[in-house]
């Protein structure tokens, strides 16, 4: 659990690509970033109130977000000298980066110094047990994608925000690093042992209200040979009642995997839900969700309508058109259910 | 890769059972066993010759294994002067135990000074790659099960044994601990990170002739929902060309989840295949292996008949009947392959 709120670290960002990290915080939960730390050269700008570290003390910020990714993934020297200014100044860090806070001992030293966290986002940070596959209360909904980094992060993090404006209790369940920055907790499920993955997503995803929605976010696809296996133990782990099948229509083959055609939606369906009910035999697949970018509005309305039409469930680009008609899906098989 | 032959310490194992390492290296590898060392009190026979450390150095043995499981996987006071003077004498020593190696900190000790290896199969050894998905040369052959612990492991021993007495080229491809102690190296696939499962099974089976078959150890089952994702990792990364279907019929649910019926064989064949063939459109079903351990002769052959006519493939039991006929089907599929 990371302490909120934030102060969002942009660093040296050569551009506003390379702060994303920091973007999705700023979208998604705006109410965690008081501010923005930006060193000189930084070309990234999230709109926020430009602060130093008494600033950003004197706002609440607890937590120093190092919302970019440079080259190589490390901590620069450039950098060093911001977190232990930091670290001494009373923030803890967060970090989604390849190179980890806990592996340069002068970050560590200092922490331990003055009684601070360093977050590695990518390491989890709790044993996780083997999954029981016991019935959880509550309800679960997953994104599963026909391909990897297709939209389903933000799928799911789009029905949350809208699940929480009508009052529905919702919570988005981060599966990856920056999704984690983004809420300040989850589980990194690439970096969980294999016989502990399931187990995870159960730990994650726990008991609660009758009328509560974890909103899980996916990873990977059944469908990508390199990670198979970790959405296969999202949709056992999770046990999910709803499936959000998740697309980008543009892509002419498996993203990293050449040889590889994406799967059709179609095909996700039959293959993603009769696994899912396995661990929930109440699962539906509830509605599309297509990442529509690289499409005009108007082939983008065409594609969806087509879309719509095969697969007689509602197709909709969040990023475009909110993802409202998704919830009204997600709520309708919930009143159906309970109509039972 | 673990130095063999073997040395096989049966420390005081209360039973036979709890031996069951040494009794499969016995039973599978007889020409890595050398001889057994026994402690006071030992009740477990491998029937081979007892002999002290010194003997089995001149017998030509590199590797004390560590053949049984005592209570709580721990390494025992009792034990650890053997596993000392074993060092000592010029022994690397190989566990497949809970408890490390590498965490008893005077046996680290003494292997450095000797110039030792301890060797921990429940861990990975190696930074395994991301999988890629290219199509390797050569044929796999992987069995997959209704269930955990239905003898998938038995199975594809017992078709490499028959491969290798009739001359056919096969490789045995260990993914489990006991697998890994029995042929001396492989991948412990349930101790991996979530994102290099598959691409560690791709390392384990590599390019190969194209007659030579890797009969690839199972884990979990795509139905048991706290280990699916492993399962899944190794039929993408494995890239089967042939699966071998296994099924215990006795079970009531399935293993360590009361709550899970089994799936039929039909029900694994109808998820398993379509899933291998996106990694490999060629696999097919092959055969059926039935672990009729807990039914009379009589029930076993009725029951292995009926599932033969139901099923429209081979059914045998290896341990009753050998694997014999699951080989021939593996390759009468190789030869229709080639003559197409």
């Amino acid at each position: 659990m990371i302490e909120t709120p934030y102060l969002l670290f942009l660093g040296d960002a050569p551009d506003q690509l390379a702060a994303k990290v920091a973007q999705g915080i700023k979208d998604w939960r705006p109410e965690y970033a008081v501010g923005q730390l930006r060193m000189e050269g930084c070309n990234a700008d999230m709109k926020l109130p430009d602060m130093t570290l008494l600033d950003a003390k004197a706002a609440g910020a607890k937590t120093l977000v190092i919302g970019v990714a440079n080259r190589g993934g490390i901590i620069s020297p450039a950098w060093k000298k911001v977190l232990i200014t930091a670290l001494e100044e009373g923030f803890d860090i967060a970090s989604g980066l390849h190179n980890l806070l806990r592996d340069e001992a002068d970050l560590v030293a200092v922490a331990e110094a003055c009684g601070r966290q360093l977050h590695d986002v990518r390491v989890p940070s709790v044993q996780y047990p083997i999954a029981t596959g016991v019935k959880r209360t509550g309800k679960r909904c997953l994104a599963v994608g026909t391909d990897c980094s297709v939209g389903k992060m933000y799928t799911a993090l789009a029905m949350d925000k809208v699940m929480k404006a009508r009052g529905e209790k919702s919570t988005f369940a981060a599966t990856g690093q920056t999704g984690i920055l983004v809420t300040g907790k989850g589980v990194p499920l690439d970096a969980v042992i294999a016989d502990f993955m399931a187990g995870a997503v159960e730990y994650l995803t726990p008991d609660n209200d009758a009328d509560h929605w974890d909103m899980i976010e996916g990873q990977g696809s059944l469908f990508h040979v390199s990670y198979s296996g970790v959405t296969m133990a999202l949709i056992h782990g999770g046990q999910p009642d709803a499936l959000i099948l998740c697309h980008e229509p543009t892509r002419t083959h498996m993203r990293g995997l050449p040889d590889y055609d994406l799967p059709t939606l179609q095909q996700l369906y039959d293959t993603a839900l009769p696994l899912a009910r396995w661990a929930n035999p109440a699962c539906e697949v509830v509605g599309i969700s297509i990442n529509t970018q690289h499409l005009s509005d108007a082939d983008a309305l065409a594609y969806l309508a087509q879309v719509e039409a095969e697969m007689g469930l509602p197709a909709v680009d969040p990023f475009r058109q909110g993802a409202d008609r998704l919830v009204d899906a997600l709520l309708g098989t919930q009143t159906v259910l309970a109509a039972q």
